[in-house]
């Protein structure tokens, strides 16, 4: 260690880490502690905006900003980096051009997509998982759209996108490509009818988890606008322009097809030999690696077990962002001393896009929002991270609704 | 035939073909003359602006316009169809979707590749010919750009855009290039030396029949700004990932390939019997095929032979247009008699654009004018154009230069 005070290390920049970079330099003065956050980028990015980048309803820097922007750089060292590895008995990080000792560790490396063992899946099916990830599939329906047009005797099924899960992820690009598709179609001069978006579902609903009347609402509204939903269906293979679907194995040609069924945690993690449990750390109520006190590991990286149903939270931007500030305040007490403090999740509810000017969603209050009104909301949500991060500046300059 | 007045059939509708229909409305009155164009499209393109296109300097439809935007539907049917065979004999023209009978005939049908038998040129080179083959090149370099962001290792080969031909569209194409792979780097954050940027020609020298002069200045303007040209250089095959060169068969990977080396006429030409010369038809002085008082060859589908050296006169959009008026003169001779006008070319000089605020050319006076001066004419030139088929109004909507 180059200095006396202990080193807190932050490992991705994402929702997770980005909030615990600045609640850190909240809760330590300068001379308390030294702050690093390591990140593949030298931007952050807006993980819950990645599915319009994907359908190419908002450009890619919408959904990004630069670290240096929002991140006090006189109080964190930023280092583009990386991580290769992590060892915890040394108490170092092995990143892909540097190596570093740590006191403290924050790991927020987000997720990987998950495939479950479904053949084909990993190769040869897109994910929403990164700004170029994101950005890909975008380019690759308009890359189809426009081969379509330049061939003698072009097959529809190229038209064909194909969405491997009706979660959140799932069900919110579709409705950013039943708004995008209807554009596209008249920019390469093709029938809108000619291109069919098809989300295939496992379970037998849209939106698992979400309140039933809610997930109804999208379901119908997104059936109205031209997306076919499969529900009650497996995807047992995906080939290069298929995916094989179901008990009669029904084959869907498509030329592009987009996994959002299923994530785990960055493959960083388990290759350092955390525990996993269905891809993801169970962490202890104080968000910290169980058997390790100088480790948090906060976001899609690991489970918080939610006391009242027995059950982990599901994965969100908004319980990464909380668990922020209770990593930061047990950062300090770790080291200052104190009481650990226990992570409890205050809901605010949940809104999903459904693409153009539809939404639905529950609020903080229980009350239930559609259309307009929930697309409000969901703007108002984007936005209140925005100016937790950077500020009334931040939300003016990359924020969804402009109160300004 | 539905009507007693000889009918004009007019095929394509490129630059000789609009022309050609707005001329017979004013060599004609309604009732003596029944006038037919048959377009693949409902548009009519600007072929000497599709390299922008081709590169994403401008966007798809400022290329385009509306057929029934400039003429006159009043005077002249518009048929949406894709011409199968003309049959000379019978004086009929076979479309996909109906059969036409005709008392004149006139082919502006354009261009198709010529390849000149290079193995793989046909399967694996992009070609810069119609607004959809244009686009794909754009699109095909925007996706490679998306991919290699999205590797764990990419090759930087995926980069390499070779260009085969350093003629006018060549090098007009990799003007723009210079121009556009920068913001494309930018977009996609690469840095700008990993785009490889090669012009592979036969000749010595690029723009091969240019003045001397102003072809070292592209050349000297396009090396400045990234270009690599390999003259004297013929290309051997063209694999899917990369380009045989030269005699020691030199292989160059590349991710995009486009050959602009060589055009022929659209093969309906030859397909319906007229014969070919170097994949054109040598039309006689009054620009009707041989043999066929009844057929006007029109454009890129004709060599017009250049009295004065004995060689036929390169085709450009200045000549279709020219021609234009003297295949309308000499329609009109050949049904109500009088004298045919043999075509007599106006030299009115010739502008290449090398990207961005660069160009080169020589006016009709025979002056060189280089830089912002001879991109100013360029857009004169583009726009003179558009003012004599849609006067000030078209100019306006669609113009390079804006003098309103």
């Amino acid at each position: 260690m180059s200095t006396n005070k202990p080193r807190i290390i932050i490992l991705g920049a994402g929702y997770a880490g980005m909030m615990t970079s600045k609640r850190l330099t909240q809760q330590f003065a300068p001379e308390e502690a030294e702050i690093v956050l390591v990140n593949k980028h030298n931007y952050h990015y807006q993980t819950t905006w990645l599915h319009e980048v994907a359908a190419g309803t908002i450009d890619v820097n919408r959904s990004r900003i630069m670290i240096k922007d929002v991140v006090d750089t006189n109080r964190v060292t930023l280092i583009q980096d990386t991580v290769v590895n992590i060892n915890k008995e040394e108490k170092t990080v092995e990143l892909m051009n540097d190596q570093l000792s740590y006191d403290y560790l924050v790991v927020a490396l987000g997720f990987e997509k998950a495939t479950f063992g479904i053949p084909g899946m990993d190769k040869h099916a897109f994910s929403i998982q990164s700004v170029d990830s994101s950005r890909l599939i975008r380019d690759h329906i308009e890359y189809n759209f426009a081969k379509y047009k330049n061939m003698d005797n072009p097959s529809e099924d190229l038209l064909t996108i194909v969405v491997g899960g009706a979660g959140f992820t799932g069900t919110e690009f579709v409705g950013e490509l039943a708004e995008r598709i209807p554009v596209l179609c008249k920019k390469y001069d093709i029938p809108r009818n000619k291109v069919k978006i098809i989300d295939v579902e496992a379970m037998p609903n849209v939106l698992p988890g979400f309140d039933e009347e809610l997930a109804d609402y999208a379901q119908r509204s997104l059936t109205a606008r031209g997306i076919t939903f499969k529900l009650n269906t497996m995807i047992k293979e995906v080939k290069e322009d298929r995916v094989i679907v179901g008990e009669e194995e029904e084959e869907i040609p498509a030329g592009t097809i987009v996994w959002t069924g299923g994530v785990q945690a960055n493959h960083i993690v388990g290759k350092s030999g955390f525990e996993l449990t269905k891809g993801k750390v169970n962490v202890d109520p104080t968000l910290r690696a169980p058997g390790h006190e100088d480790v948090f590991i906060l976001g899609d990286c690991a489970w918080v077990m939610n006391k009242d149903t027995g059950k982990p939270y599901p994965p969100t931007a908004q319980i990464a962002i909380q668990e922020a500030d209770t990593c930061a305040h047990n950062l300090r007490v770790s080291i200052f001393g104190g009481t650990l403090e226990e992570f409890d999740f205050d809901d605010k509810g949940q809104v999903a896009s459904l693409g153009g000017s539809d939404a639905m969603g529950r609020v903080f209050d229980g009350r239930k929002l559609y259309g307009m009104q929930a697309k409000v909301m969901k703007h108002v949500v984007d936005d209140r991270y925005l100016y937790l991060l950077g500020g009334p500046k931040l939300v003016l300059k990359k924020g969804k609704f402009r109160p300004f």
